[in-house]
């Protein structure tokens, strides 16, 4: 009866558990109960029990209108690391309806330079891991984990399913999708769902040399998709030479990852709840403590066909309403000649070496990805990438397939 | 290689284990001898156990010359809260030589709302419940905890001990004092011992509504103190209308604090580590996502004995120097007669109402202690305060007094 697989599977089973009860024991947690009890009614009353009073103190402060609509908001967080961990964190204590984590990876110790995750959580999938840790901190909220990559075909079918039926309302959509993933295809991925379902998400960022970061508020038809221009970056005006070497594992900082957490879901509340202005683009430079902010609007020739269906109608509903204001500086792409290469910034040189038209972008902002200046000699695969002829969607088929 | 036999000798050891755990459990051992081993030193080794690699990964990125003397530096934290906690934690994760802590509160579920503390401390006092958490992050720490108030006289001679003799090396200063308090008669006591004792500090805030923030490096002698001019906040742009009622609970969120604490940190890094350019004063309004700069230059009539002496010394040692560079708006006050009372945020109509020259602040900067605007009626305890003939001086003792 005990097959070599099923002992395989109890063997697993029985780390897994091991894994929990240390970390239970790690956390100072006994097998107590001694969590705080659900709380049905956010209240207002100023006591030491409340942990809701310094959220419902932005009310009387002037600040929010109705706090406790924060409840009825469901929340996708795609990506459980250095940034979307804290983001989870902070989303979970200022008492959000519902969070959707999405992770593929386990905790690491190399993980332990960033905030959130503890040594003793080691070898727990990201996603089971900050649920266990957010529920204890936060009881009242809905939490719902997916330990997949939403990049595979099954998976993605799945996720665009969660997005838009992954609402407190029975059927109802999302209200916003958060992308805190580290890679140029995950992103893409929620681009492409989110294009298609008119899903409006946040996308954040952090530079392989952890010293700078960004937002940016994605409003399908309405702001630049991640598939209308080049991401753009904040450039750290530092020196480049050493970043851009194969194999080097990146930086990070918990530092940056902490402001950049902050910043999006101060973000994410100023949205849900409806105060104060939303950054359309905010970049973090580090080592200047710089931060420059933009709007883009959506180009009429993105590759997406989503994106540009998404244009129609935002345009179709749009002759009725004023200009649009509020935007800081306006940067339009009509052209998309742009040559993109895996890199997370830029020098100068390069961006003048880069194919297509340099846009215009405030001080501070460059684009993510653009072809290194060409140095006399092949890529290190052997591919030369030319300069000048390949279309965005040719190179991102490319990136696509890497 | 797994052999039946084998996988049935491993469930076995692993069901011992796992019923040792849970007895441990209900015993309330917390100590499980399963957290990370002490490093001794450093490493650079991209390997998932290595909690040090993308924090080394900053050397070979060019962004920092020495990471690991990190390693080297003790840092003292007033104030272990919102703001305090997060940087306690980041610091910690960097792998800072050594941490002192201070703090005289406990854990409430009333703080549930920032980041760093769980519902089951509760009870616990911030500095011992911070010291186990941190402790379990990374034992390569060293921690000296206080759990007092430094403004009473006796803790207070006790602190500038600590300040004086809490570095690594033996009766050395600490390097850097960081100011996480929330109130202004222990921002004034850091003041007072940092002068005194010639120890460059930071300070931080966040506004009572919770949606402004700032951070301030003190160079005692060089740059502002906390007595050479009124402290300075961002102004929220907000109705303030609401927020000066008698009684009512400050309001926080976790964004706002998780964003300063990690400005601040991210500049102790640069200051310590000694990269990128650090803030004199950077603040954060949350609202528009704005980053006010500037700096402040020491008063020569400063109330501080101690500021003054610095100054001395610091114009001795100057001659030699070029022109200090580096300062984005230079903002000198010659004259101390402000009126100051304890609020956070003052309107346009307060600051003209306020005695004293305005001073020429960058836009979004403001005082954060003036007269508020005359109604007329006696203030609620029956003092009217004038709005001209006060010293600085005179209502610092009276604040003191409060």
């Amino acid at each position: 009866m005990s097959t070599v697989e099923e002992l395989k599977l109890r063997v697993r089973e029985l780390e897994n558990e091991l894994i929990k009860c240390r970390q239970k024991r790690c956390a100072g947690e006994g097998d107590c109960g001694h969590h705080r009890p659900r709380i049905d009614r956010m209240s207002a009353e100023v006591v030491d029990s409340n942990p809701y009073s310094r959220l419902m103190a932005l009310k009387r402060m002037g600040i929010v209108e109705d706090y406790e609509k924060i409840r009825t908001f469901s929340v996708a967080v795609v990506g459980v690391g250095g940034v979307g961990s804290v983001t989870a964190e902070m989303l979970t204590r200022c008492g959000i309806g519902k969070l959707l984590l999405f992770d593929y990876d386990k905790v690491e110790l190399a993980n332990m330079n960033r905030l959130f995750f503890q040594p003793h959580q080691a070898g727990l999938s990201k996603v089971e891991a900050a649920e266990h840790t957010l529920r204890n901190i936060n009881p009242d909220v809905v939490f719902e984990t997916h330990n997949y990559n939403i990049t595979t075909v099954d998976n993605f079918a799945h996720f665009m399913d969660c997005i838009s039926h992954g609402g407190l309302q029975e059927g109802a959509p999302v209200d916003l999708v958060l992308s805190c993933v580290d890679n140029f295809e995950a992103r893409m991925a929620i681009n492409t769902a989110c294009n298609e379902l008119g899903q409006i998400w946040m996308e954040s960022g952090v530079s392989e040399n952890a010293v700078s970061g960004h937002i940016q508020l994605i409003i399908p038809g309405e702001t630049a998709c991640f598939a209308c221009a080049p991401p753009l970056v904040v450039a750290a005006n530092i020196d480049e030479k050493t970043l851009k070497r194969e194999g080097v594992c990146a930086a990070s900082l918990p530092t940056t990852m902490g402001v950049v957490a902050g910043l999006l879901v101060q973000n994410v509340l100023k949205y849900l709840l409806n105060f104060g202005t939303v950054s359309h683009y905010l970049g973090y430079n580090a080592m200047q403590d710089f931060f420059p902010t933009m709007s883009m609007k959506a180009n009429p020739q993105c590759d997406d066909r989503y994106c540009r269906s998404r244009q129609e109608e935002f345009q179709a509903e749009r002759p009725k309403q004023e200009e649009v204001v509020n935007l800081e500086e306006q940067v339009v792409h009509e052209d998309n000649e742009w040559g993109i290469e895996l890199v997370s910034e830029v020098t100068d040189a390069e961006l003048q070496a880069a194919s297509g038209p340099v846009p215009d972008l405030p001080e501070g902002i460059t684009v993510a990805y653009t072809i290194p200046e060409e140095k006399g000699e092949a890529a290190s695969d052997g591919a030369v990438i030319e300069e000048t002829e390949q279309s965005l969607e040719e190179l991102m088929a490319q990136m696509r397939k890497m």
